[in-house]
């Protein structure tokens, strides 16, 4: 890898930080390379102070758009060309940072409905597993109506079960990655798939930290590692040839 | 976590890219935090194009300083206060690069030694499984020598296994982190063992990524590990209370 030829890849994180850290991984295994010397030249700037997405989405909670303009300007000093955020909720705020910051920044919920409909053709519903913030945003429902394809959200209740597997007092924020949050999701989806689902979306970073593509009798999408594998494209790296869950 | 006591942490990485993921995921497995805002401010600079730190000390490769230095100040201009550098490799260069950059570098040998003299007391014979370019540089013997421990090298074939598990075509910094590399470090590990140490140090980043605690009867010993913990101290985090491997 020349290393003119790439670009410095930038990750705005700690939204929250054990997804970053995910992302990270997920560039590295994804890159083709056989020495150290062959990955991407990446910064990373782990920023959990950033207030709660889910929270300013739905609750007028402090809006966290200065707060990432603030991170995209340590990225940019510190030399990033091209900068992906591994926050799925975050990706409703784009528009307004992309006004904002100079920096190319890659827009993960797209490059999922772009990856989705073109490995599974005559897809006509979708499973969205999301926090609320997410689902209320429609980030994900209105990019995949422009490819006709419905998504589905889940009920009161399964959203219940998806937010305490992810917020609660033993969910994955807090650092809890067993058999409890996972049982939640996998309620969560089951719901989905009577419902007539034909694949799920992963679309909150936190959920594939726990609920396995081979826990579920359909796709199992995961926007990270799309995104992932967009990044190393998009900054000039070699992506490993394997398949995307 | 007030947002002015803790300090913005540095982590000069990419040697290897593996390494960085896992330092990074156990400063944040190590931090006390309930919510993503508690969480530190991390800055990663993930440089992997910086020359191979083994091929400099052994083999007169390119210097790999100059590169460090260039990292080091990528790390500063985003902020960086105090800065780590996941790859004890590296650490023989330690001297060096604090006469040419201001930031405080956190020493992971050292911070190694202290833990291992203060938890293991009475500990007269440790044992070394790292890269030959670790092992000439005799970082580990001097810094337990200081503490009269005596430290235990591979013989030749022990070392070779390791290298091979290290940096073989099917060894870890390829990617393959499954039972070929793990079972070559065993061989070496149990080779030190009969020798009589008393513990082992996994004094390469490579090594825990694929050596496991359970599989060896006496306490594998991760400077990673102490090192990220260290890190979240002397930034100013709260420390999740558990034991260390």
């Amino acid at each position: 890898m020349n290393k003119k030829a790439t670009k410095t890849a930038g990750i705005l994180g700690g939204m929250g930080p054990e997804a970053t850290a995910r992302f990270f991984e997920l560039i590295i295994k994804n890159t083709a390379a056989a020495v150290d010397q062959e990955h991407l030249r990446i910064i990373i700037y782990n920023f959990p102070q950033i207030p709660d997405r889910t929270r300013a989405v739905l609750y007028g909670g402090e809006n966290p758009v200065p707060w990432m303009v603030t991170g995209l300007k340590v990225l940019e000093k510190a030399g990033a060309e091209l900068v992906a955020i591994p926050c799925l909720t975050a990706h409703y705020f784009l528009p307004e940072l992309r006004r904002r910051s100079r920096l190319p920044l890659l827009d993960l919920v797209a490059e999922t409905v772009r990856w989705t409909t073109s490995s599974l053709p005559g897809l006509k519903t979708v499973g969205l597993l999301a926090t609320e913030g997410t689902v209320a945003t429609r980030i994900f429902h209105k990019a995949f109506a422009r490819r006709r394809v419905r998504l589905l959200e889940p009920s009161a209740a399964g959203q219940k079960k998806i937010m305490e597997a992810i917020y609660g007092r033993k969910g994955i924020k807090a650092g809890f990655t067993g058999s409890g949050p996972a049982r939640l999701l996998q309620e969560a989806a089951r719901e989905l798939i009577n419902r007539g689902t034909e694949a799920i979306i992963a679309g909150c970073t936190e959920i594939p930290l726990v609920l396995k593509p081979d826990r579920l009798p359909l796709p199992l999408i995961d926007p990270m590692n799309i995104g992932a594998r967009a990044l190393i494209v998009k900054a000039g790296g070699r992506v490993r040839e394997q398949p995307l869950p």
